[in-house]
């Protein structure tokens, strides 16, 4: 495993144009070694015992660092081992994003240094590998931008479910030269066909609830209005269901559907050394400058901004 | 191989609210193993040599059950066998229902002592494994609900047209706390990806023509008016063509595509553990209670009744 | 390997119906080993060093021949070497058909003497399994029909989009009782799933751009004044991005989705086979004296013909 740091002090030159105020907020939840307890990012909430729900809440745009991850790692670790849940859904609370880009201001080194997981890949991987296998259903109420990290966390749960409307998806790491490092070139090919996954990998585009549903991304694209409602009743459905069974039948759907580990582990290693090479660290260092982190039409319009690099 | 009964007595408690008509009915066809024939509830047409047809005719629901069983199988090994059929239609004569669940009034003994087939895998799903790896095409047309067997039966086979305003299809048997047992947790994925498999099998609903078609389930819906054209058509032109070259292609799809008979063996292990579990029974009996297999409104709106079990 | 040939004096009787214009054409350009150099049928044109475009120009019909594939194999050896070049769009310049079948004139000797290629695989088979394995993003922009090899070259393409007016797509093989031999039955099951696959290629019928979108045989269907600006803006968006990534991107994706070539070898001799078959060469000789590679109405209603054979 790669463990170069990215150059921080470019991205550090490239963080003077941040204001003051998310530069205060940064400084006040540096990583995840500070003594002082890091802003709680993901909420849990046990809407009955049988019945959990996950609300994705870092404003202003949902942002995935490597803070995050011990706390989606808690998350995910109750829901193992809990012996009476049987459904979780995960939502944000964060207008306009469902979960958005890792965190690209901190070092690198504040995600390689997390020990890995008890899969023995890296943490992130990790998590996302053990809640695909883990006995309770995983839905994704997908409403505002599910880009790269939020896509991962999406292809990693069982059932996707889209705003009609206001779900944006997205894996748009190629426009920074960057590999995906979460999953989806083992996950999307199986989930959407190879000439579908390599368009959304390769052109690193919006892809709009509608179009998700036409591709298979999503199981389907609900009107926006209905979406909540529909995800709520699909929960307390299987939530009244019987926990062997539903984990019998996630088992058996496992083999054929899941990816080995070796694939998922193949994808980190390229998304670390992509991550190392000077191409990315340009893009990444222009796109902070841009506005990348703090300006909300960079966030909302990833794809246009990513668009204007090569050029 | 699991083979303990499913609690006989308590079924037969449940039975006590099944209008004498039904249960004269039943006594006239007990199982497989009465010296009175079994009242044949599949029909084959040689429509001409090359093209076959088979009608689901057991009335009122079209529930399959032990006794089915050697009906179905007397014609899986004529389609593999017989030297000129290039193509079988499957289709239903009773309104309403194209093929729903298995019988859940004989004891499931009368399942599990049924002789292996000629893949060793258990008679239920053997024949169906018989059937997708035939060298001939078949086909199903559902107009009416394809609930449990007849979901498996027609992911089973080759093809599945559907009528878009009459057909139902559903793997309901998690309502029941139960695996289904009939392959679905293998080839759904393969078919619609995990996402919609789990869908499919975790909340048990109904789906419709429309959406099955979305998902994949089927290969098309179309309008009821046209369903019988469209697949007398089909079914007439692929029986034209070269038995030979049809084989051919079909053994090669086969590859990529056919889950492996142990992935089909654990699924039927896992059904019938299910099935003895102390949950699938009292659902069953509860269900039976309700009026299933007796009451056209609990065959017809099963997931309404299945989603009432667990409050 | 089988070697035989296709009764190369059947044909010849078939051909007594060609226009002497078209045979004028034909004389010009017998093979692959004439002293004249051969028609070039196809062109490669560098958009810009990173972008390139390949049209398919043999007019009426775009039909590939034994004489394309070296033409063919010039391209994507240049393809997979090049430092610069990102991203292929594969076109045509033939109204009403992108590339369709294979040439049936020529005996199959003067296809099976070309030497395998790089893979080890028979030479049509070996270049699109380059070409999917190419560091290079390709894309095929479906206009007109894609009958036969034009569908196989558009599956081992990564991306196809398609005029959702003007394309066709088909899998016509079984219609003369041949087997398809570039791929279709390992590729078409992983992007469609298995009951997909087996209707386009056992029913041998077109399937509409509109259609091949709904089934997944294309990325999607546009409308056709949109396609052309559609996939320039898309391919000069990838040239703009990284060639390390996207080739990283590719192999990891490859991984789950390409067939090993184990199974296209094994189409390739299913093929042979089959072309060597009475039935086959019979069709074939039919469809040749009712116009097919010299009637239009013949090339463009093809699967009304080889639905009029066995009758």
């Amino acid at each position: 495993m790669k463990t170069h740091l990215l150059a921080a002090t470019l991205l550090a030159a490239a963080m003077a144009d941040i204001s003051p105020a998310h530069a205060g907020e940064r400084a006040g939840a540096p990583g995840i070694r500070t003594d002082v307890a890091p802003k709680q990012e993901i909420r849990l909430e046990r809407i009955t015992p049988e019945y959990w729900r996950v609300t994705l809440d870092n404003p202003p745009f949902n942002i995935f660092g490597p803070e995050t991850i011990p706390q989606l790692n808690s998350i995910i670790t109750q829901i193992e081992t809990d012996p009476k849940v049987k459904v979780v859904v995960f939502q944000s609370a964060v207008r306009g994003f469902f979960l958005t880009h890792y965190d690209f201001v901190p070092p690198l080194s504040a995600t390689t240094s997390i020990p890995p997981g008890a899969t023995g890949l890296p943490a992130l991987p990790d998590m996302l590998v053990r809640l695909s296998r883990a006995p309770v259903v995983s839905i994704v109420s997908i409403r505002g931008r599910a880009t790269g990290v939020g896509s991962e966390l999406s292809l990693a749960s069982d059932m996707r479910f889209a705003s009609r409307e206001k779900a944006v998806l997205s894996q748009w790491e190629i426009g920074a030269a960057l590999v995906p490092g979460g999953g989806p070139m083992a996950r999307l090919p199986r989930l959407v066909g190879r000439g579908r996954a390599l368009e959304i990998l390769l052109a690193g585009e919006d892809i709009s609830g509608d179009l998700a549903e036409r591709y298979g991304y999503v199981n389907r694209a609900l009107p926006d209005a209905e979406l909540d409602r529909f995800v709520d009743a699909l929960a307390r459905r299987i939530a009244r269901f019987d926990k062997r069974s539903i984990a019998d039948i996630k088992r058996l759907v496992d083999i054929p559907s899941l990816p080995p580990n070796s694939e998922i582990a193949a994808e980190w290693d390229a998304f670390l050394a992509s991550a190392h090479r000077p191409q990315a660290q340009q893009n990444l260092k222009r796109l902070l400058e841009m506005g990348l982190q703090t300006k909300p039409d960079v966030e909302k319009r990833l794809p246009y901004y990513t668009g204007t690099l090569g050029q």
